[in-house]
């Protein structure tokens, strides 16, 4: 439970466009702060039936001024189908999320999109929590209980926040590899996948 | 319960494209076998929680010699998101859809899909359970409890199964109207349709 | 699903007292109407989890003109501290039982109750469904789902209300045996019960 | 959440009897270590169906060289029924509880036992969260939710052990005073308590 001993910082978010929000969030900016990364797609079942509802329950459980929850919709499969902001959009609306909400934005003909992939996500849906100074913490591919996930942010909401390290390398990969295709638990990527991390 | 005198019989269903069947299904091909038609929107909360669930458990309940189950996607919002045979194939594919889905047909620029409009659907969820004749004995907007679903499908199974009737009226419109705005019931359709029925 | 052709009658229920009910019930006054007997065990962690809640729901979604539901605390194990009169009333009182339920009688050393034992139970939680006619239709251990309940019910609420028949023959003894010791489903009878049915 | 300024000792635990454990437990032998104690009764349902599955889970989630859980049945309400010994380890018996639980000890004619009493508890479910110099940094009736359980066990295991304090004072009392009659949520003490705190 976050207890390896060092703590990449995570990298930059690479966002096409912000929801929920009125200007882009940084990194940067919400140093101080604890951090929900949550990674999704909409037609991603277990993301849907577990990670969101989680998500929610995470930014009604805690002031924005300790955790703020961002949605970081990562979509590395049926992107003519959930890939545009139309069809996210529709989806926010729908399920009426309030939390900031990225989509993680795509480059050239990569199927994976680039925060994503500098996070070394092994599918949706995924947590990644940063502590007060923006170091990955947990870093998570499918479902965690919410005992757990308190757990770990009841850890890092009692840390100071000391100066900001110049360290940002990129995140840990230390995630497990998911099973192949969409199941309860989440879709992983396909190990196949022609830009996969390394 | 079913307990109105003059039962309509079903219009037919009206088809853009089938997914799950080798051959377009007729509702005259299935007389003798009680039908549930369960009408749905990829996007709306209330689906995917709880109706399209009811639908699978149906489906596994009851040997298709006896009960068909068959999901009618009536994409009466968001058009452009989910209203394309790309979208609904992969929403089955992620979530593993086995019974008889339809693509209910548009016509022109009605935003209600025609299947949904000959059925008075109020919006989705919506239920529509047809006796061995091809009758309408079950119309309902938004959820219905397991007890109640599976009180009126003993019921229409305990039935004989007479001549067809040469009956074939539009749908009784004795739906509920629904509130306005998806909601974690479903979603119903906006007072102020243009091509509403009447 | 109480598909047998031939349905006994239900033996008479053996009762050391009534909850919930003015006067004691017989079967033969509730002809007419469709039973189903819930037995459970106030320590029964299936019958707390499942079967109860089932029986509640039940008991508000048809009326009791169409289905009576009744409660049958059918203690074999346990007796002292789950036994007595005073322990069942206490339990109906905390978990705020509204449907009549009897306690099931016990004679001479017999750990097994009477009513139990002539309905031929596996262990608890069990369900018996009687048609209009007193006769049983479904006998079942453990859970079984709503809309499987609820298709017997529909069944039963279709067929017409005859004149009794004489037959009150012994209940069947189709039950399946259960596993050993409760487990999430029930508890079942240990195989080694001194006075098992035979 | 665990945000008073000071935190009173735990008194200690007055046990009738324990169970699964080989020795009795002491709060003091268990300095170190954070301690969560769920207050229940076999009778309150709000205990049987969300206290004890949550404190199930907790012991399950953490190792209990860190948490260690312990379930303390107090008694206050059908005490002939659900306060002897007998009673509770059939209850332990049949729902399969791992954890040590011990049996509050009543005194003289008071309804309210002796560790209920000492702790301020205002009915069933209870939570208590000791950290690991015994203090008592969570008190809470009726149910709370496994994010906030969890953050503030995750707060707690960060926490240093230094020296056990003397201070060793009678429990807050704290706790929000329940609803009148057991509920979806617990059983409260009566208002009109003949042994009351004060």
């Amino acid at each position: 439970m976050a207890s390896t001993t060092y703590h990449p910082g995570a990298p930059p978010l690479q966002v096409a466009q912000w929801f929920n929000t009125r200007e882009p969030l940084t990194l940067e900016d919400l140093r101080g702060r604890v951090v929900l990364l949550h990674a999704f797609q909409m037609l991603c079942p277990g993301c849907v039936e577990h990670g969101i509802p989680q998500a929610r329950r995470v930014h009604e459980a805690f002031p924005s001024a300790d955790v703020v929850v961002i949605g970081l919709h990562s979509v590395f499969e049926h992107h003519a189908v959930q890939g545009t902001p139309e069809a996210l959009q529709a989806f926010i609306h729908e399920y009426r999320l309030r939390f900031p909400i990225a989509l993680d934005r795509h480059e050239g003909d990569g199927s994976i999109p680039l925060t994503m992939r500098s996070l070394s996500l092994s599918g949706t849906p995924s947590l990644v929590l940063l502590d007060r100074q923006g170091r990955i913490r947990l870093h998570h591919f499918g479902h965690l209980d919410d005992l757990r996930v308190g757990a770990v942010l009841g850890q890092l909401l009692t840390e100071p926040t000391p100066e900001p390290l110049p360290d940002a390398a990129a995140g840990t990969s230390a995630a497990p590899s998911g099973p192949a295709g969409c199941d309860a638990n989440g879709c992983p990527l396909p190990d196949d996948t022609p830009d996969a991390m390394h």
